[in-house]
């Protein structure tokens, strides 16, 4: 019998029967009072995550197009950008800058590491004319399970006047992020992470800095427009016909989430974590991150290298029918990545770490069935000693 | 987060998400050629579980619904009757029966033990006169977690001219039943099981000599009248209004089990009996039933006394959204049980061992976390490796 599918992947991430029973709802009219109200409350709520007062717009885009925005908007051909990458997708902010005529200069750190806020305090500080505009750096960065201390290297960095600009998408949710405390200039999300909903849905919020920024920007998009954008949200609506379904399980969505208590949610995605973590370390698979670095998101995993990352994912899916994710370019079958993100179960995670250690005595692994599924149990065992005192 | 149950009673069962969204089509008309077509395929379907090419109707009841109409159709009043009982729904059968006022005789055999052959064809062999005109018995007894061998019972009494009458509402689909290669007279089921839909669909399957008893029996019910019943049935119709979502639900679950093939079906379910039990006993739990008469369907574990069977019921609850159902009668509080019946995920029953160890653990229970766990993973193991050969 085929059964559900466990999806651990850092997104899209499972989504709750409510959220899809939300979702079934008839089409409304986009442009009346009942979609209006539903505007309001999303934005109110997706900021509340977001730790805003700020202004916030949500585009029916992926994760991507909140990227696109941000540069579209905030930065104008031939200005200086320092890109801070860690990997794929601090890469793929860089890139999008270059596209739009930015003058980009990379700081590159391994990938498997976090980026170091001392370096960056150093180029920045040499920047004395201040010819850097703005500062592109990934909060969660998925391709290598890293996480950034957004934190420590904005207060690093503070005195510059360059947009400080933060890709969260796998972030957000999963790990604290507060814009308004930590100066945060542009923050931009994703429907299909944290937010437990399909992709489709790319969320940007700004300061009033960045927003004085965009109205001298000589850059003519249409689609990211933020002046369109906010005119049109204070009428109630949006610029162009919004997917009105991930609307529909937007607000199911971030009711479930404050049920939770973001706090809690917050706890919850780190015992993720940790028990994925204990229990890989116990079965003597090397872990891609260090842990001061390490991901709530998603954790790489270092596969044994007789067998090959991609021969056990390929075993777990025609077995198990549970998918991970490959390792990206030079990791591409050197290490599989475990989403624990969003709408996942503890007991999934149980589950996919036992089937993980049966996968790897089927390939001749030497390996005590139970020695890391024990660890995970103990994480777990903790974690709830702890959510009752 | 409230996450997503896992109900692991014996019943309801799980409902694939495939039966869920066939149900939810809109409703047609009842006495139309599309229900019709409907009907012709349910029935050849169910035939298939029920390995018999005889007659079979579907009510639109619960599976207590199913036993009445075996009584009210095939047994008159002031009939003698054997009704061999191995715990609650054994005691059901025979009060139904009792109420239609025929003569019961109960051969009753200990909870958490099987019928035993011998003692059912001594007590047949001396009814000389073919008093006794039914014999009646339990395939799977789910207040206990015991299968009846009802081939070898059948065939120790084969001599006798008595119906041979035998529930089966959650031992279809679980362990084999050949209702005609074991001559079996009337067979009931129910939806809510190995069938995977909700419950309200009672099924009942007849052989030729039932059918000739019924034409003479002076009962007169009208709701569960065979005769009507198959007359419908002829025109593609049911006597009275049919739950069409259940319908569509069982047509999509009949596919689903189909696809599987019914060996691959029960020997699954075997498996999920084997990992349950090795797992209880490795954790140092008692199981109520000997492994001669181990249910596939659910497995009664019995509790540490200084805990109770309804505490690590209620924390299984509460921590974990695990529902595991309790012991009746005498057996409240002594035992629970453990469902592996049905849409269940060979993983879930993982995470749920994992979480009676924390469980057990959390009850200063002397349990070393994962000795149960690990044996469980061997059965799983093994029969991934049988699979595939």
């Amino acid at each position: 019998m085929k059964n559900a599918q466990y999806l651990l992947i850092p997104g899209p991430t499972p989504v709750p029967l409510r959220v899809a029973r939300a979702m079934d709802r008839p089409m409304i009219n986009h442009r009346g009072p009942e979609f209006c109200k539903i505007i309001g409350d999303v934005v109110s709520g997706v900021k509340r995550i977001y730790r805003t007062r700020e202004q916030l717009l949500i585009y029916p885009a992926s994760g991507t197009g909140g990227l696109e925005a941000a540069i579209a908007n905030f930065i104008a051909p031939g200005e200086k950008v320092l890109a801070i990458s860690i990997g794929v997708f601090g890469d793929r902010f860089a890139e999008i800058a270059t596209r739009f005529g930015a003058q980009v200069e990379k700081v590159d750190f391994p990938w498997g590491s976090g980026a170091d806020p001392n370096i960056i305090k150093e180029r920045i500080e040499k920047d004395k004319g201040g010819e850097i505009k703005a500062v592109l750096i990934t909060h969660n960065e998925t391709s290598t399970g890293v996480c950034n201390d957004i934190e420590t290297i904005r207060k690093a960095i503070k005195e510059h006047p360059a947009l400080f600009m933060v890709y969260s998408v796998s972030g957000l949710g999963a790990h604290e992020l507060r814009m308004d405390d930590w100066d945060l200039d542009v923050v931009v999300s994703g429907s299909q992470k944290a937010f437990m909903i399909p992709p489709g849905l790319s969320f940007m919020a700004f300061s009033p800095k960045a927003l004085a920024k965009h109205k001298v920007n000589p850059n003519r998009c249409f689609y990211w427009d933020v002046t369109l954008g906010l005119q049109y949200q204070e009428s109630g609506q949006t610029p162009f016909t919004p997917p009105i379904s991930l609307y529909y399980g937007l607000q199911e969505a971030l009711k479930m989430l404050e049920e939770e208590g973001l706090e809690n949610v917050l706890i919850r995605h780190r015992n993720y974590r940790d028990m994925v973590r204990t229990s890989i370390a116990a079965m003597g698979l090397e872990l891609f991150t260090k842990d001061a670095f390490a991901s709530n998101a998603v954790t790489s995993v270092c596969a044994p290298t007789e067998i090959g990352a991609n021969s056990i994912r390929k075993y777990m899916l025609e077995e198990f029918n549970i998918i991970l994710a490959g390792g990206q370019q030079n990791l591409d079958n050197v290490i599989f990545r475990l989403g624990h993100l969003g709408y996942v179960r503890e007991l999934d995670i149980i589950a996919v770490l036992a089937a993980l250690e049966l996968t790897l005595v089927k390939f001749k692994y030497d390996l005590q069935l139970g020695s890391g599924l024990h660890k995970a149990q103990e994480t777990l065992l903790k974690y709830h000693i702890s959510k009752q005192e």
